[in-house]
């Protein structure tokens, strides 16, 4: 008791994932359809930042806490933003298979006495679904889709929300096939650098999709979305990005180091 | 007198729905038309979640008091958005046949104690009326519309504002029926597990239409919004959602409770 | 002095309109053309509803002797916004010969105590004109635009700002004058329950038009904006609304007791 | 000693101009190509407005002392926006034939007491060059434009931000003209009573052009952008004005003086 | 220890570069490819101002380590906005291999006393690349792009990020190389006096291109833009600044004394 700064390190730095789903479930979440996605941005208001080290370090562990009761049943993610996104210090990815759920550890995470500083400034949500057009692809194509991911960590995340626009709803599935298939095939070459994930957002946000990524290689990134750019189904973009979403992906226990710091 | 937070909480907890309109007067509200409907969301502003837990519950007693009073001749209902929505904590949305009526209640709920925390970031407008279309549809259109909802409750409203381009206006009724009987069609589906209700806007506020919308089926309802995209008469939405509003459907108890935490 | 709040209430309610010229002079300056019309709102910061309820009303008679001075020469009215226009509390619309002299004005009342809390969010100016179009119509819509309005108090006013496009402004007076035309039989039906005034504004601020309506039955309102959209010279408003701003006439003490609750 | 605020007072209203630099330079810097202009909007915040007068009025004195140590090489002129533009108290229109010239006065007038009360809240810059279509005009135009303003005060100013679309710049030089020869000849019935002045501002800010107006008659100056609405050149201005600043031109002193108040 | 002040000023006048790479490293981070670039626009909060000189100046101090740290492996460079760009008092621009590098000195920069008062407005990220277009231009215009830039100092810098429409992205490259070959021409008569670099940021930020200017004669970069929007390539930018950040190289004593001040 005399060292409480001390303890709360220690405390702090006990290593638990963000969500701490069994590895199984946190698998089927993260792979099944039928899946609700919530993207949560945080900033801390400056005040925060003005509490001592003690008082920030004690509000986070019940930051911990949170994320440990919530995440046997969700799978959390978490990124940090300071210094690469002006509108956030850390997001929160969730999965779960109803949105209550969702809620309710926002609720908890937002009633906590670090939560009291959270200001969130952006919220994005979405559902996982069966694969749309692959199955309609060639085998030449499903084949290269099975490339597997280079093995490594993949510091950096990315979130692009994406609109299409009224021509493309009114395309009919073959032509919307059609042009699945470029976009496809100019993604192939990048499937060994960078890992995506997609969510269907119509009706549940203002936009259709919200399309993640996870790269250890930027430049591989960047040249993947100009050769999105150059395909026809780009046409049909009312929206890519506003925003765009960048962060990287740490331990929690080091994006709390940061907000302790 | 010796326990004031447990002697508020039961307060608190005593159940009255947060509008207590009698059941058929209610009822009214909530199908006639001519009703005017109001959505405002409110944020409880960072000074709120500073106070302390008696100070909030003794608050939150007012604001149900006012409830309470004026839900005597309007329909207020509550949706908790936190954590599921950047801009808000929670809607109100209140029926009443005058709109100064509405704007009296909600004086009444910002001039309380709490309302004092309350930050007003939104507010939509708008007027039931008859149906425009269904009229002229055909009768097995008509008898599908009157797929029985499924029972059991809807733990999830959205509220999505529509402003439809001048095209649209000056396409003759039939037209517009005929698009609208694609629309209505590609609804169907969704009739079960999907509930809906309409509110003209037009000159009330920005948009031409508010469309709010209960469901426990969130994968359902982003299905319907899809179909809806695929329809001809969405070339037509010059504006769809901005914001689109999503939150859950709570007893007031829970809400205030959320906020009291 | 021993009930300083009494004697304010009584201060408060001794009942002077907001604005006070002359009845000739009013009426001069709400139907000549070539008068200024200011739209001024105001939102109360969060500071002003935790001071004391004394400390409120003693403020709100310097705004009330501000609006006494300063309504000897300009035709001032309150509009109530709290509740229904999530930008603002109240606003001004203020009536002048000279633009200067309203500036006068609103520098005198915020410069009072209570101004010192309001925050300015939105202001629209514009200047009355004599009818443009209105000459070259037919014997029949200039007899059917002297339909006289309904007596009885108008309870709702609403402001809408608009912006005509490039291609309207290049069409000749002789088109315009029969797109107006539609426009304007398109209105006839709502003559009696809807008084309409119209404030030029190009160059005085980024729109064109300013609307301004009032009403006591806002299902005539809605459908008249309807009707409206439904012509050809709708297809010109390259903005209409953004912000629609609807508000309730009260007189300006029912207002300043709303401020001092 | 004993009356600080009546000696401040007095310094106060010592008559000096904003600017300050001898006439002769003043009247190149307002007159000669290669010019820079600013336009720095700024609006003090709420804690300013709770100072007590005599801190406020030395405060700026502090700005007098400011303005007049950069007016002696700088153009600087002041104008009240308070009651007229929402975002602005007042703005400053700086000359100078370097820009690090300009952000030197402006860092020490923000680095001034009051100064740290200033939001800066839009700000654009400007360059100015030699007429580029009038040389090609022909003689009746060029002598219409010489035709002299009124004399007498204009209290009004307005600065409209102009953006024109990519296919006016791939225009050739002769198209240009052309529609440039329309816009002037619908300007010169106002030449009278609208003094005119253009900045350009292709990559030093996000707008091609800076409009600038002084007139004592607002009438004229809306009917003028009326006219000029009215030509093929509008069809070119992705934006015009947002924003659109309108204030009135006072000397110093009386603005100082309304910060005072 | 008696004269903090001094000693401060002393110790914040010290002179290191804000970036402080070997000359060589350096350099190899300002002109290859496959280089981070990162925009970072910071606002001091009121509070900042009102703290006292001495506080600030230590606070300072701490700033200065953070840079001198970084700065030896990345190129950082300082930039002044303030009283030219409302939305912050300065920038930085940080060059770095791989971006969490540049995440870990921001994060500890606005980690400090002063990073506490920073607010973080803007950020863009891109990468730099191999020239795309000018290996299939002419001899000619190769040797052009050769011309040396004029020496001494460039006192100003703009940033300017781009985003391209679909039909740019699906024009084949021979088409854009063309495009780009007017576009390149249009440039080559401000080579001398305007530096240039380009960065790429497609999937990194919500634009494609964030474009960078050095300059001693920023009347030669207005002229540089308008002929930049002469060519055909402009028809193709959807979005061409918003925000333009105009600000002033100084060193970094030198914007650190403005912030202490």
């Amino acid at each position: 008791m005399r060292h409480p700064i001390a303890v709360l390190i220690l405390c702090l730095l006990t290593s638990v994932a963000a969500g701490s789903a069994s590895a199984a479930d946190r698998e089927k979440l993260l792979s099944e359809p039928g899946v609700y996605g919530t993207f949560a941005v945080f900033q801390m208001d400056q005040e925060w930042w003005k509490l001592d080290k003690a008082a920030r370090m004690a509000a986070l562990t019940e930051v911990k806490a949170a994320l440990k009761k919530h995440g046997e049943r969700l799978a959390i993610d978490a990124y940090l933003l300071r210094g690469l996104y002006e509108r956030g210090d850390f997001f929160l990815r969730v999965h779960s298979t109803e949105l209550t759920q969702t809620q309710d550890f926002l609720l908890e995470l937002m009633g906590t006495t670090a939560g009291r500083y959270m200001k969130n400034t952006v919220t994005l949500n979405g559902i996982t679904k069966k694969l749309n057009y692959v199955p309609a692809f060639s085998d030449e194509v499903k084949a290269a889709l099975k490339t597997p991911l280079d093995p490594g960590l993949k510091p950096y995340a990315i979130v692009i929300p994406i609109r299409k626009d009224a021509a493309w709803w009114l395309t009919d599935q073959e032509g919307r096939t059609a042009r699945m298939k470029e976009h496809t095939e100019a993604s192939i070459p990048y499937l060994k650098t960078v890992k995506r994930k997609l969510y269907h957002a119509s009706g549940l946000d203002d936009v259709d999709f919200l399309t993640y990524f996870e790269t250890a290689k930027l430049d591989d990134f960047n040249n993947l979305v100009i050769a999105l750019e150059r395909v026809q189904e780009n046409r049909h973009n009312a929206q890519f990005g506003r925003p765009t979403i960048l962060g990287t992906i740490r331990p929690i226990e080091d994006i709390l180091e940061v907000l302790a710091r």
